[in-house]
C-alpha cells in the first residue's frame, strides 16, 4: 500500500505472468490468474470462492499500529475480493508470523477485534498456523458462497455498461496524508475521522446483494484507475465522468484548501478505499439504484464502457497517470 | 523446526487456547484447532479438507537453501497434513513475501519444482498473493478431497487400537544433524542420500488410501512422541515397541558410531520425516499390510493404545523426554 514497487523485472505482474501462470494448468476457477478471488468446484452446483492475502509489516502497516487496525486491514482486504466476486463470506483461515514484540496485549486486543469483524459478517475462524519471524506477516485465505449461480469476474464488461463507484473515494488516502504530513491543512474536527478511514478501512459488500445486476466487478485496492483497467482489460476503454466521482465533502475542501500538495489524480491512483468499482446493463440503472437505498449504499454512477481503449474525460481527453499494483487472487 | 520455542507465556499453545479458539465459535469442522486440518462443508455430501502452513527464512529453512527445497517443504508439510485426514489433495494457493534476494532464477527454479510437485499429486495453483518483505515467509494453503464419508480425525483412536508408522523415520533429522555438525562419523556415500532426506521430505499420502482402516491419524512433522500424544489426546496411553520403530540401516550404523552425540531418543523427539502416525482396529492387520504392500508403502506396527494415559515402552516404564510444536491447522 505505502510502497508495492519492486525492480520492473520482478514486479507481480512479471512474476505471475512468467512462473506462476504455468502452475494453474488452465483450470476453470483460476481465471488465469486475471481475477482477484478464485474459485474452487466441490460439487456439480457448488463453489467456494476463495481469495488470499498477506499484509507485511512496514509495507501495508507500521509496526506501532493498533492491533485492531492490522485486524481489520487484512480482513479487509480479503473481504471486499470476496464481495467483487458476488460472494458471501463463510470462514477463513489465519497465518500468523510474530515476533517477540507481541505480548498477550496485542494477541487480545486483535483477536476481540477479529471476533467483531467475525459477528459482522456472520463468519468463524476454520483454522491457520503460527510462526516466528522478526517482522510480522500476517495472511488471511477466505472462502465464501456465492447466492447466485454466476460468479463475477472482473473481465466480463460489455460495451455499453455503466461504470459504478460505492461509497466515497480517497478517505483512505487523505487519512495517510495526515498521519505523514501534519503541516497539510486539515480541520481539527476531521482528523480523528480521516485517520479512522485509514486506520479501519471498512469492505463494501454490496457484491453479493447485487450480483444478478453486474456484469464485472473488482474493489478498488489498489486505485481507481489502476481496478478500472482490470475492468477493462485491454479490450475495451472507459469515460469517465470526473465530477461525479464520489469524493466526502470533507475531502473537497482539504483537497481545496491543499491544492498544491494534493491533487485529485492523487486519490484515485491509491488503493484501500475497499469500495466496490463494478459495471452493469444500462437497463439495471434503477433495480441498482433501489437495491442500494434499501442496503443503505451509496453507488455513483461515474463514466460507462467505450469501444476505444484507454481512459478518457467527459471531453473524451485521454486520462493519464494511471498507476496501479497488481494481485493474482 | 530449528527452533520453534516462543517464551512459555506465547506458546502456539498457550495463543490457539487463550484466543484463537475463541473464534472458531464451535463450528464442525473446526475440530476446536485440535487438528492439523480442518474442513469446510460445502453442501449437505461434499467436505473440503483445507489445511495451511506457513515457513519462514532462518526458521524452517536457511536463505541459501536450494530453491528447490523451499518449494519441497512448503508443499510437504501442507500434503501430509491432507494425508492425515485421509484426503486427496487438489489445489492450493501460495502467498509469496519475498526479498530483494529473490532473483529471476531463484523464482523459476522454485517454481518449476513447484510444477514437479503438482504433477506427481495430480493438483494445480489456485491463486494466491505475493508481497515484498525483509525476509522470505511462504505460506500454502491446500485443500483436498476425502475418498471416503468419515474424514479420518486425530482424537478419534480407540483402545486396544494398533498404532501404526509409515516409512522410517530419523532421516531428516541425520541429514540436518550432518549439515550442522560435519565431525560427525558418517560414511561418505551416506552423506548426499541423508542431505537429501532433509532437503526433500517426502509427505506419506497413504492416508487417503487407507482412510477406511484408519481410525485416528496425524503426520510425524512434530517428532515422534510429540505426534502421538496428539493421538492420544490425554484420554488413553500408549505402548510402544520401541524395537519396532522403523529406521533406516544407515540411520542405526549412524546412531552406533556417534552414540554419544546422537540418541535414537533425539530422533523421535524431531520432526519433519512427514510420515504418518495411524491407529487402527487389531482386526485390519493384515488389510493395511496388503494394502501398504500394493501402495509400496513401509508400514511397521509399533504399539497399541492402553488404558492408562502416559508414553510407555515395552516393560510399560514410562518414556519421557517427549518434546513437540502444536499447530491448529
Amino acid at each position: 500500500m505505502t510502497d508495492k514497487s519492486y525492480n520492473f523485472q520482478l514486479s507481480e505482474k512479471f512474476i505471475i505472468n512468467n512462473f506462476l501462470k504455468k502452475l494453474n494448468l488452465n483450470t476453470n476457477g483460476t481465471f488465469n490468474f486475471e481475477n482477484d478471488a478464485a474459485y474452487l468446484k466441490t460439487s456439480a452446483k457448488n463453489k467456494t470462492v476463495v481469495t488470499t492475502d498477506t499484509i507485511v509489516e512496514n509495507i501495508d502497516f507500521f509496526t506501532n499500529d493498533p492491533p485492531e487496525s492490522i485486524a481489520q486491514k487484512i480482513m479487509c482486504v480479503n473481504l471486499s475480493d470476496i464481495s467483487a466476486m458476488g460472494a458471501k463470506p463463510k470462514t477463513y483461515t489465519l497465518n500468523l508470523s510474530i515476533n517477540s514484540t507481541i505480548d498477550k496485549n496485542w494477541l487480545k486486543r486483535f483477536t476481540k477485534h477479529l471476533s467483531k469483524i467475525q459477528k459482522k459478517y456472520n463468519m468463524y475462524l476454520l483454522g491457520g498456523d503460527i510462526s516466528r519471524s522478526k517482522e510480522i506477516n500476517l495472511t488471511i485465505t477466505c472462502f465464501g458462497e456465492s447466492k447466485f449461480k454466476n460468479i463475477i469476474q472482473q473481465k466480463n464488461s460489455r460495451l455499453g455498461d455503466d461504470i459504478w463507484v460505492t461509497g466515497d473515494l480517497g478517505n483512505s488516502f487523505l487519512g495517510y496524508k495526515i498521519i505523514k504530513n501534519p503541516k497539510l491543512k486539515f480541520e481539527k474536527k476531521h482528523i480523528k475521522k480521516l485517520k479512522n478511514f485509514y486506520f479501519y478501512p471498512e469492505p463494501c459488500m454490496f457484491g453479493s446483494k447485487a450480483s444478478q445486476y453486474i456484469n464485472s466487478a473488482v474493489d478498488i485496492s489498489d486505485g481507481f484507475y489502476g481496478d478500472l483497467q482490470k475492468i477493462l482489460h485491454g479490450k475495451f476503454g472507459a469515460k469517465i465522468f470526473r465530477e461525479s466521482i464520489p469524493i466526502s465533502d470533507i475531502s473537497k475542501k482539504i483537497l481545496k484548501d491543499n491544492s498544491k500538495k494534493i491533487k485529485f489524480s492523487d486519490i484515485l491512483s491509491w488503493g484501500d478505499d475497499y469500495e466496490l468499482l463494478f459495471t452493469s446493463f444500462k437497463k439495471n440503472r434503477k433495480k441498482l439504484l433501489n437495491l442500494a437505498k434499501r442496503n443503505k449504499v451509496k453507488i455513483s454512477l461515474v463514466g460507462s464502457i467505450v469501444k476505444k481503449t484507454g481512459i478518457y474525460d467527459d471531453s473524451l481527453n485521454p486520462i493519464v497517470n494511471t498507476v496501479s499494483f497488481d494481485h493474482f487472487c
